[in-house]
């Protein structure tokens, strides 16, 4: 199945599910508050049946989950890219966490202040997650994953390495381009080694698959759930593939008008363009 | 004037003014909420006329703003603790996200798991935000100040130091202390010198004074409005003076049944036990 979330004419947003007739709207405001209620089957069941068909072309799509509660984000999880970096696979995954207010829709522009010279891209799966999880083993964890989508963890580097820690170059508002469709576990499985892509007008710049995870989405949930409980609409971004600006031979990056996207086969594309000014 | 937050014996919470006849009930859930009320000042001069009185010994006070959409703490912040350290003082404040769910009361007993054994202190001036700020100036950012608090900023450090993002050392759910009361700029001024002590087990362990700051808080607030949004009930944790357990010699941590305690002169104090297992 394939879930998103649109702007109505209204103003207002909605939840909305695929069928094979064409997409109908979901009686809920998006699908992060449609996975926290108790009635979400029966509001699927009848939006499949009998929901109001809309016309994808002509409405916004935006941030599959526009607010999740938490996002917890995970560094260097790629083993190529481990290896082409010469270090040992980490024993812990790296996690730094990122504002709701951080995500933007799948084809929003991407404004960022004039002197953001270095913005990059991080070409990522991210999972949604589906249930309470709390303490959660690896199984459990599995279970509770509601689906997954794409995401591009814009950073701006200079403002990323100004300290140890990450957050500022990571949480410019409205800058992680996340979606277009959440798609559920029955149809997507990270483990078959889907091809997640990364190009910046038209030109590749990254590659992975979904099987070269050091860890993997339902590892991450159980680690975190360690700490912190997860709940339905929370989101976890599970690091990058080789192959971002920072690390090429020059440094390469985003400037004003650059269209970047990212791909995985099997769910969709982000596809934004970086406004600087 | 001093807020707090209580719990109500229905099981709700409500937002308190302390008035010279004692405490009364503002007709707001918690003190966050009340700060993005456009009724605000309506509802607490209403409260100080007419609001219920309350008895705070039988109360629960719970963390004085539950919920921000926003926690975000910095790192070595204090002058003191920066030439203890030989180091230089930071160009830019080390920035880190919490959640909102790694709030407790200013009198809870803090849980964490029998593995924890490096459990830590950190005394901090927390500031909460009245207002909506983005690139906000400091002048801005300083009027847009809605009042100070106390955090303890417990750490397990051997999950701080797994990697090298701090999150997860510092986001186990409900360890840090907030509270007892947000006190208003015109009662509270940190460039006076408040003194911040924290204490184990009655014994003094950290000492320094809120004017010691590298970045103030309305500095804090105005650099952290250039990436992201601030908006009423938002937390700003400053930093800790030196005197943590990890740098003493031995390290000294917190062990099952130790009592931590934070005080800052002039607003009060949050007093918690730990609990392992």
């Amino acid at each position: 199945m394939q879930l998103l979330t649109v702007r109505l004419s209204d103003g207002q947003t909605s939840a909305v599910v695929m069928t094979p007739g064409g997409a109908r709207l979901i009686a809920s405001p998006d699908v992060g508050t449609l996975l926290g209620d108790g009635q979400k089957s029966e509001l699927v069941s009848r939006a499949v049946d009998s929901g109001k068909m809309v016309n994808l072309d002509q409405m916004q799509v935006v941030s599959v989950v526009p607010n999740p509660r938490k996002i917890l984000c995970c560094g260097l999880n790629y083993r190529a890219h481990v290896r082409e970096m010469n270090r040992e696979e980490p024993a812990f995954p790296t996690l730094f966490a990122k504002f709701a207010d951080t995500l933007t829709g799948p084809n929003d522009d991407i404004f960022l202040p004039q002197y953001a010279t270095d913005v990059d891209w991080e070409a990522e799966l991210a999972v949604v997650v589906g249930a309470n999880l709390r303490n959660a083993d690896v199984d459990e964890a599995r279970r509770g994953i509601a689906g997954y989508t794409v995401a591009n963890d814009i950073s701006v580097r200079s403002w990323q390495r100004r300290t140890l820690q990450w957050l500022q170059g990571k949480a410019f508002d409205a800058t992680t381009p996340l979606g277009p469709v959440l798609v559920t576990p029955d149809e997507f499985d990270p483990a078959s080694g889907a091809t997640i892509t990364c190009t910046v007008d038209g030109k590749l710049v990254q590659t992975g698959t979904t099987d070269d995870l050091v860890f993997d989405p339902a590892e991450l949930l159980s680690y975190i759930s360690q700490f912190t409980g997860l709940t339905p609409g929370d989101l976890v971004l599970t690091g990058t593939p080789g192959g971002v600006g920072a690390g090429m031979t020059p440094p390469t990056f985003l400037g004003n008008g650059a269209v970047v996207e990212v791909e995985i086969q099997g769910i969709g594309k982000v596809s934004n363009t970086v406004r600087l000014g």
